[in-house]
């Protein structure tokens, strides 16, 4: 029987949202549970599995699901494992993949989900088509996801694709969550962008929409919308956000040569405001033989969708896995 | 007929050497031409030929040539045109893989040099059985061929991997020969380590070797052999170059997660004057993922037959894409 729709889980660390999605990219229905109720892993999967079930029947999606791919924190795609120190309830390393596929009898692959998100590009946004190109999300941190010769990079450990902890300030660099200093994240990031608002207002005397709200409540989206009102100070700091991405969009750039690099994340809707400064200082940073040459451009995913989308688009190849034996995922023991 | 051999040719700016080379990476014997004598690329490429026919001839491996493969500046995989300014006598862009193939009847590809090298080791040398690694070559600049998921990486435009021109020093950096500033290859070359001991001579008081040596002639063949003989300020600039290299490599490894970084070239046989500070600085700035995962180790290819060899390594893929129909290489138009 010819499965249709995959089913792509995104877990963060407060909620999980997971949806049927179909080969153009459509997502039928989606649900959502929250993470953080569930301190044991068990009932969290309970949960899960209930609450997934349940949307496949109201959809007529039972026994139709080729495969699940899953997007969450340090998801090593080879080990199937979330690993390392993350902010989700349960003791690490946790052999997600396997256990998820266990759980449903349907094969499942995971990733971290800045490459979710590169490969829900490449299969249903602005990607398609492309080979070589390098996804950023722009969120709370700074993530990546990287494509070369049309597939994921995952480095020989399956961590690879940290851009975001590039190293873009050597002196006097801003610490990161990272304990190291001066990572692009603690810049570019919607908290970097606060961080440099509250900089520019304490160093600065000039007047500003920013001065009459709190200063530690300060956050991305009230810089943006100060911008948007002509706000010198607010414009300024997109000015200078925009320019430490140019200026380590050069950089990856001598890396990869990537046709396109994506951007994604609240930031990325920030229109010209954010684009102009980027593009002009990538441009300006650029080493002669790839000027002009290297596109930016905003995701064609919808928000809303993309975490589930980026997720799902996994599922295709966990399906794929399973009938042509593959290291890559892992195969489901039974099948319903 | 089977074709046991490949022929690898490396093209500098004074030299080309080429060779003749088994499936074991064996160089079973090479010879050379003056690059520079040639203004006129058609002179050259009948000496060239002329050159390689003979030396096929001594060894009885006329008509079992594979495939050519050549390392050149500027090289391009993709399109086998040597494009933009580069150190060679000839006007750009120069169609190479096409003419050489026509001139000799068999399937050309052509590369940069560093690539060539990356190709070479992992081919024959230290590379072998590694899928995800970054070669760096320590010359008169800084080269670098990254291979993921065991294919080379060429980007978009077959122009990838210029690590040498990743910006290491965002203020004030030195003037690099590509017109940016704070290139690592500005600091880590061969001349960029006598560059390092003219700073450190003039601004420094302290007695040392290398003041016995006229300032502006002094290489790093000069400040290796201070250092060998225990010379501090000397020890010291190796220091200061193993040290960037090592932030350099930091960052190289939040994009690609290689198992390995293997290094090529003169600098890379400093031993533990290099190495050491080298990987200490590597470890110091990695981010903690990655921390005790990277080897750097030098390259296991006689320097003498490097290039040869790396060249040749490429000849494999153009005879296999000759029988097999395949963008990559320029087949052959006629068969000799």
């Amino acid at each position: 029987m010819i499965k249709p729709y995959v089913l792509g889980i995104d877990i963060g660390g407060t909620n999980t949202v997971f949806g049927i999605v179909d080969a153009r990219g459509v997502v039928l229905a989606s649900s959502s549970i929250k993470t953080q109720k569930h301190a044991d892993f068990d009932d969290y999967l309970d949960e899960l599995h209930t609450e997934v079930i349940r949307l496949l029947e109201a959809n007529d999606a039972l026994d139709k699901i080729l495969g699940i791919g899953i997007g969450a924190p340090n998801a090593n795609y080879y080990t199937g494992t979330i690993e390392g120190k993350v902010n989700l309830p349960w003791p690490s390393p946790l052999p997600l993949a396997q256990i998820v596929s266990e759980k449903f009898g349907i094969p499942v692959a995971i990733t971290n989900d800045a490459n979710a998100a590169a490969i829900g590009e490449m299969t249903y946004g602005a990607a398609r088509g492309l080979r070589d190109f390098i996804m950023i999300t722009l969120g709370t941190g700074v993530g990546s996801g990287i494509v070369i010769n049309g597939q994921l990079v995952y480095g020989h450990d399956g961590f690879a694709g940290e851009l975001g902890h590039t190293i873009i300030r050597r002196n006097n660099g801003r610490l990161c969550g990272c304990g190291r200093t001066g990572c692009l994240e603690a810049y570019c990031s919607a908290t970097g962008v606060a961080r440099t608002a509250r900089e520019f207002l304490e160093i600065r005397e000039d007047e500003s929409l920013l001065r009459e709200l709190p200063i530690d409540a300060i956050t991305s989206k009230d810089v943006y919308d100060a911008a948007i009102k002509g706000d010198k100070l607010a414009k300024e700091i997109f000015e200078y956000t925009g320019n430490i991405l140019g200026e380590a969009f050069a950089d990856f750039t001598v890396f990869s040569s990537p046709e396109a690099i994506i951007l994604f994340g609240g930031l990325a809707k920030s229109g010209d405001l954010l684009m102009r400064p980027l593009r002009e200082s990538m441009e300006k940073n650029m080493l002669h033989i790839f000027k002009g040459k290297v596109k930016v451009i905003p995701s064609e995913l919808k928000e809303a969708d993309a975490a589930v989308l980026g997720a799902s688009a996994l599922g295709w190849e966990a399906g794929k896995a399973n009938s042509a034996p593959n290291p890559v995922a892992v195969p489901a023991k039974t099948n319903e």
